[in-house]
């Protein structure tokens, strides 16, 4: 597949005095091992490993400065790694350089649940999180799907299926700790729920990729736990007819708590891979969070929605335990979708646009996935106007790749204009760049393009992601 | 009133050849008048007028772009002018320059209903957006109290009464256009719900007070009006039991809409200036959205609490007109603090902290106001942790005015060290560019100047706000 091929241009291997220095700093938490490399050389993107030429085991902000003031000395590429589970290839070593990984910085910090804030080391992963806070009756509700690290969901604004009711990581990162690429530690907000201080630093980090600066500490918003909780399942007879049950509950405002959509292709995956019984049609998949009354109330205006479109009566699921296994099985969607062509490579498009053209551009994408020489699933969370096309390509073929790449282009086009996004949640890293001139433009991507040259001048931090220097 | 000196020093005044094509390309609405300046010089901050050398009436994002070409050409301060409602001189001229007035800039650019969300030109107020919007059964929730423009809340990242449930001005503006310093129009977003496409630009210049670019059109959510909406007032033995009650409302999770404290000054004064005969004593304004099942629902659980905390029977506003009288009163809590002094000049403190430290602050403020020689009033948006001390000084007293400084600072360095911050909502402006260094630390500051440097070289931007050049 067409990786950048910038890579061994720009390559800069890590001077001996540097190698010196991390040996006597890190000891065996600095290697340059090919198994390590490797490990952190790729992810869960299409495209083949970049290793980087070492990697560093960080366990403090402390020593995180110290690498960052190494790599700025000698103008290596520095590359912060979380759960190694992006899907656009953001931690990739495109230009060589020190993987930076933090998932032995995963404590927490400092729990303040009468304010429903929590501080944890960025390697601290979404599920570690939610396990060590039971107890307080508080939960982190952002669900990416992957058990992805604090730091890279805040690093690429990651949100998932509880974000139509409880926000992005935009709206639930309170602050950060970030060492800067001069190797500064910063604080970019307090902890009041709100502030007019000055410009918004934290907002400027969430989303960065990386390439800003490293994020070492996170705090984020919690929530207590719904006194009430139910999932149901509606099964439609179209995809069209799903969305549109979607477009009418968000615009009604019931606060639903997730409405994700599976295409039949992706329930009959995940019936074969989850051992489920679902009807293989497109369907619904929805939680109520609230009150018991509450629920029932939502629960009942949305029955009387799906109806009106042509939906099936819900099946609930009350219980904990069917409840986990309706979501295991939808969070098992991309593996899913994998094991429909067994020793496959998948690609995935994560267009957003606003609810009012969700269903054009579904519709299109369904169509356009009708005449592919290749197996695909569509799943989606929709009440924020995101899904995502699981494309899925067998590895060695040139041919394959050009045309999931059409697909993609397709897609990404129609949702611009559309006024939506080439990416609700995965971020740019690598797949994207060409993109962010069509959804941005060139003079706002200028301005990007000032600000990274001034928090980053020499250009070490996730060189090669997000943007492109100007031509 | 001590304010900054700076003024006298810094004036650039506009060349001749700058005059000479405002006046070909703007006719009479580039004025150089003394009215219009004097009017264009002050605002609701305690500060003494600073007026631009002249003011343009901008109809269009291409005028805008004109006027900030010539400014840049010439060097000369450029200040964006909504309605005059800062309250911490953001808007004075200090170093003199164009003070570029959006007023006329008030239409609504395309409303998309089954979004949720609408656009409009930066000179919009919130009251004429919601006249305009009513019929469709939208509303726009942020509501500062002051009638100011969509441009001027989008530039101090304004809230107020609604914030507790509905967010500020950072999670409610969706996208905006900007005329960059060099003249450039950018759009920050797209119109998607989320995004993961690079630099979170909206949010840069949400706050950003004029200094990073000229706001001129802005695109905001909106919500479907409540289907039932009730209000209700609880008197309190005390401002701390007061307190308690909303720290533990906010604790449960229950989404109220709006809760108010007001302590028995604040409530005296608006007895006596909007004809109200509520008791006097510290009390809660609270209002309640939702289905009619919901907002019974947390009205019950917040009249628990309440009585647990000392607090006596709710009274109940269910009528429009009389939640109406409620709330006018409430925002006329300014005008009315003003009518306990006549002809005073007032100071407001904005302090924020997270809410478990709330009751400590507010008692705190509490204490010291009972030693100052000038009347006072206590409101907060208090399910934030936001609360003012209004402050009424003699105009004519240095002593008065630098007592209120005294207080204003221990109060604000109190917040910080509750890791609050010094601004909850009324922005840096002028007033509080002294506490930025306390609040970020000289690093994040240094960040947020590389910043200013990287979108506006020449600093014409609203100069003299937020942040002060490094020494």
């Amino acid at each position: 597949m067409n990786a950048p091929h910038e890579s061994q241009n720009l390559r800069c291997p890590i001077p001996d005095e540097m190698i010196a220095d991390l040996q006597a700093k890190f000891g065996d938490r600095f290697s340059r091992s090919n198994a390590v490399r490797d490990h952190h050389g790729k992810d869960e993107s299409p495209f083949p490993s970049m290793l980087p030429d070492g990697v560093v085991f960080a366990e403090s902000t402390d020593e995180v400065v110290a690498v960052v003031k190494l790599c700025d000395k000698h103008g290596v590429p520095l590359i912060p790694y979380g759960s190694g589970s992006s899907l656009e290839g953001h931690i990739l070593a495109v230009q060589g350089g020190i993987s930076l990984d933090l998932t032995r910085m995963n404590k927490i910090v400092a729990l303040h649940a009468e304010d429903q804030t929590v501080t944890v080391q960025a390697g601290l992963t979404r599920k570690q999180l939610n396990e060590q806070i039971r107890d307080t009756g508080l939960f982190f509700p952002i669900d990416p799907g992957a058990d992805a690290s604090l730091g890279g969901m805040s690093a690429t604004r990651a949100s998932g299926t509880n974000a139509v009711r409880y926000g992005t990581m935009r709206e639930n990162v309170v602050s950060l700790t970030v060492v800067t690429a001069q190797g500064k530690v910063i604080r970019t907000s307090r902890r009041a729920r709100k502030s007019s201080a000055g410009y918004d630093l934290t907002r400027l980090f969430v989303g960065s990729e990386g390439t800003l600066g490293v994020i070492t500490e996170v705090t984020v918003k919690l929530y207590p736990q719904p006194e009430a909780v139910s999932a149901a399942v509606c099964n439609f007879p179209s995809v069209h007819d799903a969305v549109e049950c979607v477009i009418q509950t968000i615009q009604l405002g019931v606060p639903v708590a997730r409405v994700e959509l599976m295409n039949a292709e992706a329930v009959r995956a995940s019936n074969a891979y989850s051992k489920l019984t679902l009807r293989e049609t497109p369907l619904l998949l929805f939680e109520f969070h609230g009150s018991e009354a509450s629920v029932k109330e939502q629960a009942q205006t949305v029955q009387d929605i799906a109806k009106d479109c042509g939906g099936m009566d819900f099946e609930w699921a009350e219980r904990p335990e069917d409840r986990n296994r309706l979501w295991t099985a939808r969070h098992n969607a991309y593996f899913a979708g994998l094991q429909l062509r067994p020793g496959c490579k998948a690609s995935t498009t994560d267009v957003c646009v606003p609810i009012s053209r969700l269903a054009e551009c579904i519709d299109a994408a369904t169509e356009a996935l009708s005449k592919v020489s290749f197996p695909s699933t569509i799943v989606g969370h929709v009440g924020d106007g995101n899904f995502h096309v699981l494309m899925l390509l067998d590895p060695d073929s040139e041919a394959e790749w050009a045309e999931s790449e059409r697909l993609n282009y397709q897609l990404v086009m129609q949702a611009i204009q559309a006024d939506g996004t080439c990416t609700g949640e995965h971020g740019i890293g690598l797949h994207k760049k060409q993109f962010m001139v069509h959804e941005h433009g060139e003079d706002a991507l200028d301005l990007m393009r000032s600000l990274k040259l001034a928090f980053d001048p020499n250009n070490i931090l996730n060189p090669g992601k997000v943007l492109d220097p100007r031509m």
